[in-house]
């Protein structure tokens, strides 16, 4: 029987908020067993590109990447968010360490090729994750603390989306693990009722899925998520689970099943 | 008989030209069997904090590390710095993996006490180095690429000269291997005669050195460079080299013996 591993992804508004990190810190070392972090930081990189006179360009969500703005995700991501999360999770009692995907080349990731016509500039579509060597971090006692940088192999760094690295890396475990995936959320879980938090959707599988779209009860940006942990879930991942950053222990939120 | 391992220093100077930083990947790639890299970047942590519109105070060429300028060592060191490095080791075909003193708990120091009244702020004295953690990452055929930033075990990051964290790991690393830890530097090696880059000493020795001081040869900012030097190999490092960025194979420049 495989072991447990739960791999949490936290979002940029969460870590970047003293009293909400706080929380969620503490809440991420009181889950039991053997457990992984990714984490954003979009919005303190955008506050630090704009200190230093860098202008964010976003194209639908999505970070345009030049030469400079990669300098400023790199000192974001993976040096003022990754390394303050990790010295407080020490702090915890976890032996956390801090990884790009660049860090012993546990993921490598390919330039993004120009989509209808848009150039992305430095951003990294995944192209495989070392989950052996994470596997090896874990059973060692460490803690890994996923920043959202990839390398292509050749010197560059890649900006890259950290909800696309904790599904990669959690599909990447699924061979090795019973992967309970968590993607920490502004809201209580997928609402059968956007403006009633007490709506949460308990479980979803593809046929729930199917029918949620096609009454409209899912829609818009909730869409993409749910095929992206559908995804993730055929790969072999045991369940995600989508829920407030306040409630990541797994017994809370929509439940994303086979 | 224990296994050999290099650990180079290289300055601030040296990573932030990229000439300079090419030739110097490209040489440490070179470097025969187990190996480290310690780095600084002092000179990009100035500048990047200028651009933010926060001052560089310096006393006796130490930084005073405010709340904001921990902010900016910890995006230019652990961000920048060290994940560009990692990167272009990684094009190098070496197996690098970035780590601060907060990764894996690998560098635990305190925060410096007042010295003549001087509050040096967030600045690190290093308590241990976990040699152990290293020789089980080395093992594994990676090689670590650490950066100028320590932790206190209660959350906070602290800044810590980056020759302190290359003389400390290279004594923890001493009982586990045959250490040479090499020094790159602005000159051939110490120099007889300050303006003949021709006049490298081969060896000191600590009856050289006291010698050497009592006549002159030896003065100023090099006193402490070779005392410190000396304290590494009476702790049993095996062999210490003071040596030019382009000449860090440990065949030239000056070596400090028992």
């Amino acid at each position: 029987m495989k072991e447990r591993l739960t791999i949490v992804k936290v979002g940029g508004a969460v870590v970047e908020d003293e009293a909400q990190l706080s929380a969620l810190l503490h809440d991420f070392a009181a889950i039991d067993g053997r457990k992984l972090l990714v984490h954003g930081g979009g919005r303190k990189a955008t506050q630090v590109a704009a200190s230093l006179g860098i202008e964010t360009k976003m194209i639908d969500g999505r970070r345009i990447t030049d030469r400079d703005m990669l300098s400023v995700v790199t000192m974001v991501y993976g040096g003022l968010v990754n390394k303050n999360v990790v010295a407080r999770l020490q702090a915890q009692g976890l032996k956390a360490i801090g990884l790009t995907g660049a860090d012993a080349d546990v993921i490598r990731s390919h330039r993004r090729p120009l989509k209808n016509g848009v150039d992305y500039g430095f951003v990294g579509d995944v192209d495989r994750v070392d989950g052996q060597l994470l596997h090896t971090f874990v059973e060692e006692g460490l803690v890994p603390v996923m920043a959202p940088l990839t390398h292509d192999g050749q010197g560059s760094l890649l900006n890259t989306n950290a909800d696309t690295i904790a599904a990669e890396t959690a599909k990447a475990l699924a061979q090795l693990y019973d992967v309970t995936l968590v993607y920490s959320f502004e809201k209580a879980g997928v609402l059968r009722n956007p403006d009633d938090e007490g709506s949460v959707i308990p479980l979803i599988t593809r046929e729930d899925f199917e029918r949620y779209k096609a009454d409209g009860t899912i829609s818009g940006g909730m869409i993409p998520k749910i095929e992206n942990a559908l995804q993730a879930v055929e790969a072999g991942v045991d369940r995600v689970v989508i829920t407030l950053a306040t409630a990541i222990d797994g017994q809370h939120g929509t439940v994303i099943q086979r």
